[in-house]
């Protein structure tokens, strides 16, 4: 009997915000997998770490922090051979994922080399999507609303042809490309209706209009722009 | 002491997507509100059913099922005024809502109502959105992708204008609109990849190539559709 491969997506950050069913396959499963960046602690684990039994297996796959596809996909090589020998072996295996695990996730990398071979149950998480509405008290989306998730690495263009035509906005992966992302919402005319959060659900969370943001932004941050104000409200 | 107003997302419907915090809260506050559709029985108190403590207080806020504006505005007003009544009485009030409160939730006419009065906590839970990806093993989004999220209640010029710039696409509310969905999508060429889920997560749920999806679908049903694929997989 080979195992079982569950990408249990962890939410945001706030150890609250991990859902029942993760935090009880966490506690029973014996191995855990979870990506950590360029040797550095795994945030991901550090969701989870009050849940994690102290006897169990941990496979950390070691990610480098690159912009290439090639030393990115040896490291998913490399950890997806290490769990499948563990299912292989008859072990359920627990990857931890960020958020959810197919909305910008690196689980993916894990399911496309896996799922011909073994069983997988994605379970999903709170996206930080709905956390920083919630922590910015903006509704997303109501009745005939729509909502566009675009990720702050497309190019300036691209960018703003998609934000010109869209109705409530969700601009994600900030970090380094905030000052581009201000240009466009400015051209555009959206200023005054972007909110700036970063660090959603975390004690050093930080919610501003973006007009008020640092200059510079980790990776853990995002811009929300509200659409169309809903005519029932 | 006023109290707080807890607006929480339980997830799509398995009880099991229900986060800590959620959980923690639904068993400590003194009163719970929730909506229930023109007296029918509320789903989302369903979901939580077993976490609600017998001696509780709780507010069933009954909307009517109507794409008129002034009966349901009235229903909100209701529900908020004895909301209300409950918070300056010094209570605390857990209002159940499906998936997440901001993301196509009616929790955000009772924010509006309320929000400038009394403290208000929003708790985002699992949406639908990524619990049908997990349940169809179809990734949303990676790396430079694109996600657009759009209610089937559209107007089918409208849609297809938005559909057809769209990179990943969920289409919400599928319900009565199902026939004019498969048809835009059909005309667009994306028939091949759109998955149709229903009732996702539930002991009812169904997944299936749109193709083969039933001639009627249910107000939770959702139709998948998968755009360019993720170079680095």
């Amino acid at each position: 009997m080979t195992g079982t491969l569950f990408g249990i997506g962890l939410g945001p950050g706030d150890p609250g915000l991990i859902t029942r069913r993760a935090a009880e396959l966490i506690g029973t499963v014996p191995v855990i997998a979870y990506p950590a960046l360029d040797g550095e602690e795994s945030f991901v684990r550090s969701i989870a770490a009050d849940l994690i039994p102290g006897h169990v297996r941990e496979i950390a796959i070691n990610i480098p922090m690159t912009v290439v596809r090639e030393p990115a996909q040896a490291a998913y090589d490399r950890g997806s051979a290490e769990i499948a020998k563990a299912l292989s072996d008859g072990d359920d295996v627990a990857c931890l994922c960020e958020g959810d695990p197919f909305l910008y996730g690196s689980f993916m990398y894990l399911h496309a080399r896996l799922a011909d071979r073994f069983r997988i149950e994605v379970v999903p998480g709170v996206t930080s999507l709905t956390a920083c509405a919630a922590k910015a008290g903006m509704p997303l989306a109501a009745r005939n609303g729509q909502l566009t998730v675009l990720p702050g690495t497309l190019p300036e263009s691209e960018l703003e042809r998609r934000m010109d035509v869209a109705d409530s906005l969700a601009l994600l992966k900030v970090g380094r490309h905030l000052q581009k992302l201000k240009t466009v919402i400015e051209r555009l005319g959206l200023l005054e209706r972007a909110i700036y959060i970063e660090r959603a659900t975390l004690a050093e969370e930080r919610i501003c209009p973006l007009a008020d943001a640092p200059e510079s932004a980790p990776y853990f941050s995002m811009i929300l722009i509200q659409g169309t104000p809903d005519p029932w409200l």
